[in-house]
């Protein structure tokens, strides 16, 4: 009998979400327990089997569930590991896929980052149906990738690659990267980075702004948003100056694996054209000639809400 | 019975090089015609056959041949044409694959681009001998590169991946580059790039070098490798400029695919550590934290005579 179920984790700092979902990407049931509170391992992960407990028995038992996904910040798809996140309440190398499946009657369990499951979830169940080349970037907190060629999620030879955030986009004066470098498109795209922009350009300009009524330690990129949208000047060119370097670093990524589309995700996305217009015109303008026109740039199909149950669910189908 | 014997082909603008090679990567044969005294691509397809007829008659017919691969400017693996190459005599779109296939009694002929078929030469014959995850970097008169993942070659959606030497290393004041855009990798880590950095310094410095001998109109990459090994301070910073920008071009490279191992190759690779220090070093320097200390420089083992035909052999085994 053809197994008809599978289960996504997401595994945040704060709270883990988790769903149960079928081929055709429905949320049948979901829930949430709450990651810091369970500075023990071991209590995790009896609280989170607890958690799956009632989907499981409302689809008759683990004998219809294909598999368990779990997208988690440094999850190695390769060991089932998470490797020292430093987001998360444990320390060190916790092999957490093997711990849930033990816990689970030994369902499948397959983990990767939550940037690759959230290109799966776009691949099995979105905006890349049908695609077997293309690039998912997550305009978040932080900027991920996840990096899909020949229908496989690269994983590279250790189970680490797709940090694109972290390619180097500005080689002198660059901006300080949460990850200790400077120049990191992360440092320029990320929500925190945009909210960095608008306070650069409120110190170095003079021209009036809706922004300037706010405090300018306390500026989001959502403020930003919505001052563009009143048609403010200042905040539509930190959208444009965000889509400069975002269609800088589509140019170069288009060399490396020449994708069919480029997927954005995440709140960033929200801005709608205010983003991507200047995304489009920059990586066309910057593209290497024999790519011009050809590659696609494409928004997520995939509700935020559910997208990163529906991401690790997809993963879900893969486990062994 | 296993066919025994692959042929390797390798276009250029001026020569076109065949060998027959056996499946531990001896070249058993080899012969040339001259590309360009064919302008007609019939005349060329016709006059490379007989070429190669020798080679199938001595292994006692095709039945022994698994494979014809050939290595070519714009060569598209899924379509097996040329798709305007500007280097070689014959313009638009040229079904090489079949044309050849079709005069040497069905043969199975697979084709790639140059770089892509160095670096299936490395990873069937050289130093990549059992990697499934590496990039090759092919240093000559332009930059080109082969990505490997998983044992596979990257074509991405339109065979056309891996045009490594376009990312924009510079993006003030870059270095016009032979694609029409400004500070890409191939503008200076060349031989081509090595000789215009030599000129760029000679003019805007002062101090003494064996290279203010030469014409500077005329430095080859050759002139600052003799100078380098003689000591002169400007000729091994050159090599350490060179080696700079490589570097962090490669930190660029491993957050996307995280390989296990960045191969070199072509004549730059001649100037062995006056080149591989400072590129070693600057790696180390620009790699995001979690990759460093993980991922090997390595230098080709293929002798640059053999390497082309070793390559385009290589990928014969998988034609079909």
């Amino acid at each position: 009998m053809e197994k008809s179920y599978v289960i996504g984790i997401d595994i945040g700092g704060t709270n883990t979400v988790f769903g149960l979902v079928d081929a055709q990407g429905t949320i049948l049931d979901s829930g949430s327990i709450k990651t810091e509170h369970y500075p023990d391992i071991d209590n995790y992960v009896a609280a989170l089997a607890d958690g799956l407990q009632g989907m499981i028995r409302q689809v008759d038992g683990i004998k219809q569930i294909k598999g368990i996904g779990i997208g988690a910040p440094m999850g190695n798809y390769f060991s089932g590991c998470i490797e020292g996140a430093v987001n998360l309440p444990w320390k060190g190398i916790i092999p957490l896929a093997q711990l849930l499946s033990d816990k689970t009657g030994g369902i499948p369990v397959a983990m990767t980052n939550d940037a690759n499951a959230a290109a799966m979830g776009e691949m099995v169940y979105g905006a890349a149906r049908g695609l077997k080349d293309f690039i998912m970037i997550t305009l978040g907190t932080g900027v991920g990738s996840g990096i899909v060629i020949g229908g496989n999620l690269v994983y590279g030879h250790d189970g680490f690659a797709g940090e694109l955030g972290h390619v180097i986009m500005r080689r002198e004066n660059g901006r300080m990267c949460g990850c200790g470098r400077l120049g990191c498109l992360e440092a320029y795209t990320s929500a925190t980075g945009v909210a960095g922009t608008a306070k650069e350009l409120l110190m170095t300009r003079t021209d009036e702004s809706l922004l300037r009524n706010l405090d300018p330690e306390k500026i989001t990129s959502k403020d930003v948003y919505e001052a563009a949208i009143q048609g403010d000047k200042l905040a539509i060119e930190i959208f444009e100056l965000t889509g400069e370097i975002l269609g800088e670093a589509f140019a170069d990524f288009i060399v490396f694996s020449s994708p069919e589309a480029i997927i954005l995700f995440g709140g960033l996305t929200k801005a709608g054209d205010l983003l991507l217009n200047p995304v489009r015109r920059s990586m066309d303008n910057h593209v290497l000639g024999s790519y011009k026109g050809k590659i696609k740039l494409l928004v997520s199909q995939l509700n935020e809400g559910d997208a990163a149950i529906l991401g690790a669910g997809a993963l879900g189908w893969e486990a062994k």
